[in-house]
């Protein structure tokens, strides 16, 4: 599919006000098919969603959330669940096949678990929001709630912890702020 | 600059074996310029990047990564070094010029900076992946690295602590082995 560099980053922005526009099953759909090819690490693929869509769902997700972000995500037409699944080493021998001792690396490593659990699903928490956009979708991601609480409502009886929440749907233009300034290469970047 | 999701997903493989082609120094300003656009919390931009490329600076990360890490990251062009900033919220007067206030929800809270700095320069991470593949590189992005000895050669007299190492390039598509299976989406998601 084409797609331009200028929709994923320079001209995308994070939207908070949403039309009323909904968002088809199919397309969350074709966003998992695409994300789910970024890399991770020993194709370890850790991270969980749940796309919140229903009233009833929602109903449950709203109240857990920031009070800054209740109103927006109960007005999105859909938020998503970013969670990272902390047994992801018990689906290795199906993920990577190449070393049928991939599994022993983690287990009862509960540091390496931790930290290998947040960093590749925050990595396909990005693949999430670039192909989102890719798919014409907009993203409002927030890191703003009580994590607590949305896995017992969510997640209970799993092994998964929330990661971040990230609303999708298509935003009202008309109500962006300006966009913030960035670091600039030298204040964040070094040749070496 | 128009692209296609192929080359970003569905097509893109990780590279471990790389083509006598260098990357031009430009090419990883270009780089920096897209990815910086995608969303962080705050906008507080955690990441910080050390693009290693001279032979010096070569000889000192070799010795840093795993041993199976290391003849692949001799051989690239370019080794990313993709940081976190500890001490990020020293910029948010600049990134975040909204809320004048935004610098005193982390200072002192060092568990909430460590996930806001582990998650969001995770989170660029993926957008550093996904940008260098729309600019036609290939990545070899890598975990298995000595991360305190990184920290000593590469940011001695910072606040920056080492997420992840990313090798950039020109990959030999005839050395990838088959591509390991992705999870479905019912396995990996839940509509709700």
């Amino acid at each position: 599919m084409n797609i331009s560099t200028e929709q994923l980053f320079d001209h995308a922005r994070t939207h908070n006000v949403w039309l009323d526009r909904p968002v088809p099953d199919d397309l969350l759909h074709r966003l998992y098919e695409m994300m789910k090819f970024g890399p991770t690490s020993a194709n370890c693929s850790p991270a969980r969603i749940v796309f919140v869509r229903s009233p009833e769902a929602k109903a449950r997700l709203v109240p857990c959330m920031s009070e800054g972000n209740r109103a927006k995500t109960a007005a999105a037409p859909v938020t998503a669940i970013i969670g990272m699944d902390l047994k992801f080493y018990e689906k290795l021998p199906q993920l990577f096949p190449h070393d049928p001792g991939a599994r022993s690396w983690f287990e009862g490593n509960d540091a390496t678990i931790q930290s290998t659990a947040f960093r590749n699903s925050s990595l396909q928490g990005g693949y999430f929001i670039i192909a989102a956009r890719a798919l014409g979708l907009d993203c409002g991601p927030m890191s703003g709630f009580d994590a607590p609480r949305v896995d017992a409502e969510f997640w209970r009886g799993t092994s998964v912890k929330t990661n971040f929440v990230c609303s999708l749907g298509y935003g009202d233009a008309t109500q962006l702020f300006p966009r913030s300034p960035r670091l600039s290469f030298d204040e964040a970047c070094r040749l070496a």
